[in-house]
């Protein structure tokens, strides 16, 4: 029997302990420790299980075959990523869309994209990194990829939220909470079901941001707040909620916390052609879950392509599915 | 600028036809000749375009980068794929299941599948064949592998007709024009809605056959035939339509030209785990016209892998998706 791939995971929020209990369906996996901040808390949290201070750096020596980084893409995977890559084959979900490719930043300096810090840290260090591997940026740049090439380069789009209480978005809900008087907040994503069909009977129509989505915010207001206040600063707020209609509900923290504690969320890339349109959908009760589903797949590409030589960073577009299976060579039975 | 792919066409039916009607869609192509049976009609019915005999081996000759084959697997491609991967890089969408991989045949006899003919003559002779690239297997078949990888060992189901009208099945449509008595036939199968539901609900739930689809036939009868007959004979037909429900309905020639006339097809792969689900699904107002535009991408991805030194077969869980870009260096656009 192979043995097992020895896993290290780094961040244990969210992400992280989703990946933990999806071992279960990944039997081919065994997790050999867990980087945190937080030693103390993760430590009473899981028994028999080796804890790494984040700060100590004796991480370094675990014997792992692959670290997957459940950190955030704003403050955790920037230092993370090329750090881990330094002395592991990595996978990362990283999502700053604008920042995985070279960019020009607000001051007008031109930065080095997250892809090309991993790929230059991986290959100096003999490592593969798989970067990029949620959902969106993920398995939705799969798709967009895929069918733009079998429609012929039609545009493909991606819609969030599409069931009846849409999805749950993290980022738009820690912007609420950065509003003065807003102690805690969520915010769901809405798909405008009337812009999927527009899509669909006219592919060359162009949408606007605000065509598509619309923002659903449930808001528990500190005592005495101004929430008219609170309201106007929401909708106004540049990028996130101005190009949308949105609505904004106050309500108490018990039902908050009685309704909206889930983290449930979906999506659907299309294209349509002439001849016919392509559409992908996933529909997940568990955000993190879906996304710890896919970083496990793409850990078991980082030690194929690593034992094939293979080393530098690698988007979900360089990797042949076969390598995502739990036996790659028997992948002639799917076709 | 880049110089086009030199693109040879080998069969003129349905598909080629829609490969060389698709090339506006797909302007890094151009085709460079049609390789026939019937070089008098097809000539007829093309101006300007360079007409190979299939019998006359001038074909071999011609300065194709790829040439996709257009033919069946029934009586076509077994021959035609190992003939033109010895001279060109090739594409086609074999679609036998049962024989892509190795096999036992009715006479207990052990058979080299598909795959492994194409491999054995394209490494042979240091050409790339890209095989099974259509949408089932094809798309379907990365469908299945990534499903499977991401939610974690769960199965992944296809369901086939899923429109209203349901899906026009070649194979079946040809097999009842076998029977005597039929003039002209279309079959079109239908998924049975409530399947989807149990298997979104029930993934464990193990579905036959006959539990996921209905079949729908419209028959032109010969003068006097007897349509009693005609129908047992049908329904009872194994494989074909004795493992479903089947409906039998008996119209004129002029309304099955009238409203049997088009190709619509679709279908959809489904996955579910506890904590989501992934499906895709594509529509073909055309199928041959969906098929084509899959074979023009891996097409691409042939002419690639073989300035690669990638030689030898390979199936859609083989191949990068980049590959399939117009533009592969591209591809972080897509992330």
């Amino acid at each position: 029997m192979q043995s097992k791939f020895r896993l290290l995971i780094v961040g244990f929020g969210n992400i992280g302990r989703s990946v933990l209990r999806s071992l279960s369906n990944y039997p081919d996996f065994e997790c050999v420790g867990v980087v945190t901040r937080s030693p103390e808390r993760v430590a009473s949290e899981l028994e028999d299980m080796l804890i790494y201070d984040l700060a100590q750096n004796d991480w370094k020596d675990c014997d792992a075959d692959v670290a997957i980084l459940c950190g955030g893409s704003k403050e955790d995977l920037p230092n993370q990523g090329p750090l881990f890559a330094k002395y592991f084959n990595t996978v990362c979900s990283f999502d700053t869309h604008a920042h995985i490719d070279n960019y020009i930043d607000e001051s007008g300096k031109r930065q080095s994209g997250y892809y090309h810090i991993m790929d230059a840290i991986a290959k100096m260090n003999k490592h593969t990194a798989m970067v990029c591997h949620g959902w969106d940026p993920g398995t939705f740049s799969m798709m967009r990829a895929l069918f733009t090439a079998c429609l012929g380069e039609v545009r493909a789009e991606g819609f969030y939220g599409l069931t009846t209480g849409g999805g749950l978005s993290m980022g738009h809900s820690d912007a609420l909470r950065t509003i003065p008087g807003v102690k805690d907040a969520r915010q769901y994503t809405h798909a405008k079901p009337g812009a999927i069909e527009i899509l669909k009977s006219n592919p060359d129509m162009l949408l606007g941001l605000g065509d598509m989505h619309w923002r659903e915010c449930f808001i528990v207001a500190e005592d005495g707040a101004d929430k008219d206040r609170i309201k106007e600063l929401i909708v106004s707020m540049p990028n996130y909620f101005e190009p949308f209609d949105t609505t904004v509900n106050f309500i108490s923290e018990e039902e908050l916390d009685a309704k909206h504690s889930g983290m449930p969320h979906d999506g659907m890339v299309l294209a349509t052609a002439e001849h016919g349109s392509m559409e992908f959908r996933n529909y997940w009760s568990s955000n993190p879950q879906g996304t710890a589903g896919i970083l496990l797949a793409f850990a078991r590409a980082a030690v194929h392509f690593n034992e094939d030589g293979l080393n530098g960073a690698f988007t979900s577009l360089e990797v042949p599915i076969k390598y995502l299976l739990r036996e790659p060579s028997d992948f002639l039975k799917y076709i």
